[in-house]
């Protein structure tokens, strides 16, 4: 059994009252609980965190380093600009999931760019919440395979 | 009657102090007091924040969302790359006023780009202490005609 | 009392009749009576012109040099190219308020450089009409701070 | 039976005085007795101007709104960098056809964009004189279809 | 009489099935069925072929080298960056016209470059249908020319 | 049940043999069987292809119209430049899930580009033989909404 | 004896008015007494205009085609965008000196590129009034040699 | 005597952990002994401070005014995009010392640019524990020479 | 003995008859010829192909590993942008020679970009038909080298 | 009187054998006698070098300081990269000329940029010979000036 | 007791008489005797050079491979185009210390590449003579840890 | 039998010595006696130079002209850089080989670009010791056929 951390970046907390024909309808919170039930039935356990603080994101990620097998990240804006989370990445040694509701490069060009990609196991983008479930089964699998 | 957010970004907690030859030597209360009067003088309330936390400002904004009709924001450096902002504005569906004391066209080239601009219902900039007095009415106007 | 030299750009007398979506239904007529009144009001002339010639903005530019206290200008689509306002407004020493109906920053790449901002005293984009009121305010504020 | 405007740009007027191995040997005058034949020969009027006046085509081109059917634009050097032009162009609703003699893809890098285009109902390049004859066949095809 | 290689590139297979609102109803049938009956009432021949295959592109204009007076092409997406095509029409030496349905400077940035532009006689796009009828016309008029 | 196309694109049939440090040491053919048993478990049926060819895929991607209700895609080196693939699958109206053994992202910076994401339903990358089990999760995920 | 067309574009009637610091304190009148008296002492005749219209001084450099053997011409703003001179200069087969009284390249950016230096015969810049003189000099030379 | 602020930014509380290959074996508090003590030694006292948050380096900006004789600053990540650090410091009158353990231009790309360097007295880069040494002395000299 | 693959991409097939200025007057036959009478005296057989088809490049090379011991490639235009080349020769572990007639970076801007040069054991370019005996002796030397 | 120095940076000492249909017919030592005499008639003498080697050229910047009033320098293609140049000329105090025999804004774009123009008293290219003598007067009218 | 180089570059030789403001007021024989004496009291002997000659420092820095234990260089202008000495120090395996007077990344756009920073131990700038003796140190320091 | 000029750049000197795994063991005087042995196979002469000094160069190539049929130069760093090399080059009309041991193509991008290839007969790069003798062989050949 293992403890998976589940973050999410800025305005993620207002999932589901924020443009929903992008992002859909589910609350962060809906979102969190397909999470925690799927890891659980895999038998590992979630922690969440949603933050509007690049700094808090960082902070997490630290204390993931050691207590936790794998990060499921969704950085939110931070994705195009915040390298700090790529630092802080870097430094842990589990099974890293960037996840993106929508597909950033059908978007404006800005959202192209991943601060976060080149340090990530592999990357998920586009799926919804479908990609939260696969992001749990990537770690399942991740966690299995060390 | 409504509520307007009036939100400072990094650094213009030092107006008066810091580099005044730019920026003019009102300090930050003179302009949220500027604000509020006029505010007040058109029936308006006002809730005046200033912090050096990106992650605030949007804190912040989402805490707009449904109690202020309105928000006048000068996102100091923050203008220029947090694109945070961007997403936090889009999800806040009242009257967004972009305020800047000085021009930044006429500065260093990483101040001609704005990720706040896209999603504002207008800009104003280079009129010091006058361009919040120029927000308030563009305010009251937005709010009139709603 | 001073003569205010409110200037308008190419296609700018179709407003009203283009693209409504974009620019309003107000007609040209509207703005310039909109801001010969609000600088009525305080006391100013307001000399108004538009041309579709670059040749004779410069020119009215040039004549407003010792005549006029201020000049209001919005150069349409002449913000995003033609250097000669530049350096013509950059020969004038009284207020210089560039306006813009819609945002340019949210629109077309090609209309994210302004000429004429360099060398603006303050520029005011994206609230409509609202935007002239505020310009006359802007210009009386400054004349009156001279 | 519709009214044709058919617009030329700077230097036009030295067709076949100018780079004959450019631009060949007719004249302006031959260009638009071509062109006013073929309109007639399809029941259609021409009303020719050639101008080096940026901001008389802008005005010709407002002219022809609600009265012609149609413009063919051979705008010279304009093409390539007078935004009010695509304004202009983008506020008439009749059939727009640019034309070009020679290929401008194929002459220097500051002739390959084209500000027309985004706003043209289609292209010709390349094609000499035979680009007016096809011109006026889109522009009969075009109203036919209206 | 000549006769006219008349080639299409990829996906044009789909037309008239796959984004009418781009490409128009009719299918490549009917296009070529259109061109075939222009060239014909002028005395002429044609071969039509439609691939999505870059190589068979450049077999087929090889092909036509020697065989044909004329080729009428549309390139699909090759257009933007199969630059073998420049090369295999470069050594082709009779008329050849380049078409599109669409304009592919009002589309995405990557459908602004043409390979083949350079090494065409002209450029027809933006007229549908009517396109490849201006281009049968430019082909005649080019082999009468010769 | 439904039929879902796996396309592969250059080199992936040499997949288990060149730079297994890069791609694994699974063959294609483990690749295509663990996608087939994948989808078999779902009800699903898969029809596998690779191909060196541009056009071959294209043609694929037109013959899976109508047929197959999904489409799982690893383009390949094609992913990168070959927009021939973008307008083919634009075609298609079914489930698009773009597969990346590695992560693109973080090798050469001609591999940041993909000309498939913009038309894909999502994309996988960086995962290596999970990433096809996700993929087809996302298929049969994808299915059931429809 | 030869008949020299003197040209001023934008903003050069203000010259002796506007930034001493940079354009110096002569008069427009100045500079072209300068000249004509330059051009007189060698036995030449000097006709000069200024404008601050771009179409003016194509008709000016089409005027000069056959009556005049060289033009000295400071574009001003011009120099920078407007094609159109370009055009209009590579049709006039006299003698043609590009003169600037400061040094664009020791200033902003956008006033490094030339669109008349590639069809001048020559450039003559940073010399202030002594420039003018050259370039009469310059004149002479280049009419004697022909 | 003075007092010192020796700021540490985003992930450099890993020291002695992250890529020691990179960054060495030394932990944050090591560098924070060795910089007090070699201030000690010279008279003046060190504050520290590490932070992954951009907001709280700049409140501790602005704490130093007024107190401190000068800052050194190690940013890590947020050295390449976190402009309010640049305004902060701007805004800071004593010495300013940027420290990096490695040296950012042999590295990413993305580490090319420091927002801090056009503000900071001096840069030292490359020389690992050194570095800090050597920047107390450089604030040690600095100090003296007001 | 080893076999040697000698591969040409499109276009190639016209040696002799397209652009002799730029190719020279030799048929590919000549080439081919002049390869395997090299290779022949030093003791090696060439098996020759030439094809206007990636994908057939792709395979031939394919087909290459195991068999020969070296590759003799001459691209065509498939050098500047065929990265599916790039892969499939990088997963060649024999002899790699790239070879063009003509010298690219002394063309135009779009072939000084090479797809094959980053995975070829070497270049030898601008050498008209002897580049093609320097490739053989190449091949030799580097088979004498394993 | 004063002592001019007329420096010439590399291949400058071929003129009149390379390439005359770019740089005429003249021999340095003809420029250099040109010069002497034209300054010598105006009461200043002329000391002439040139060098294929930028540090010579660089000594002779320093050698003239305090000794010559004034240089006159062609660097050759020393002027488009060769920085130290810049700061050379930049600590001399006199007049500089910087003379181009031919146009480089007509030639390669390499040749677009100067690293001398910045710090010239100006600058003249593409009168050939004539080129010289304009450049003595400007020193004979820039020395008389100080 | 090792051998420290002390390389100048272009212009440095002026230290003291040039741009002051800029550069201070010692001259370059201060800056040596400085680095001298320091060396000297930690055990250490200094050779100085100053050159203008790019070929000069290469051969410098060959000299100073297996005779010195460090080479500090201040290569002047040629820090931002020399590449041969890139390559001339990556081939020297000492401790090598990149020295400014000023900071290259507060000035020109050209100032702010280092052709030498890459293959350099560190770089120290903008602290003008007290960056010779944080060198002199980073070098004591560097040859104790070998 | 001609004379053949072998030249050789900046810290080719070092061959041998200096990063073997990019440069091979062999020393210049290596490389400089096979090229002699082959060209005096073939009935040539050969005179070697190498220089880090870009002046000698020039120089050297200067004096090539007329007493050299070819010559055969690896410009070292100067390759990406020294123009000056380029018009040298150009002045001389017998055969130029551009030389280069490894491929600068798979290497940094500051390497991908050469001054020489435009101006050289053609280029060999990437087979080591190897390619010298290629050279001598394009040499003989090229001499051949004057």
């Amino acid at each position: 059994m293992a403890l998976i951390a589940l973050l999410h970046g800025p305005n993620l907390n207002l999932l589901g009252q924020r443009e929903p024909h992008v992002y859909g309808s589910l609350t962060l919170d809906d979102y969190v609980a397909l999470v925690a039930d799927a890891a659980r039935a895999a038998g590992h356990e979630v922690e969440a965190h949603q933050t509007n603080h690049e700094g808090v994101l960082v902070d997490l990620i630290h204390s993931a380093r050691g207590r936790c097998g794998a990060i499921i990240i969704n950085p939110g804006a931070f994705t195009h600009y915040a390298w700090s989370l790529h630092d802080a990445l870097a430094a842990f040694d589990g099974v890293i999931v960037e996840v993106h509701l929508s597909n950033p490069d059908a978007r404006e060009p800005w959202r192209h760019t991943s601060v976060v990609a080149p340090v990530a196991t592999g990357t998920i983008a586009g799926f919804g919440a479908l990609g939260y479930r696969l992001a749990v089964q990537a770690v399942v699998d991740g966690l299995a395979a060390r």
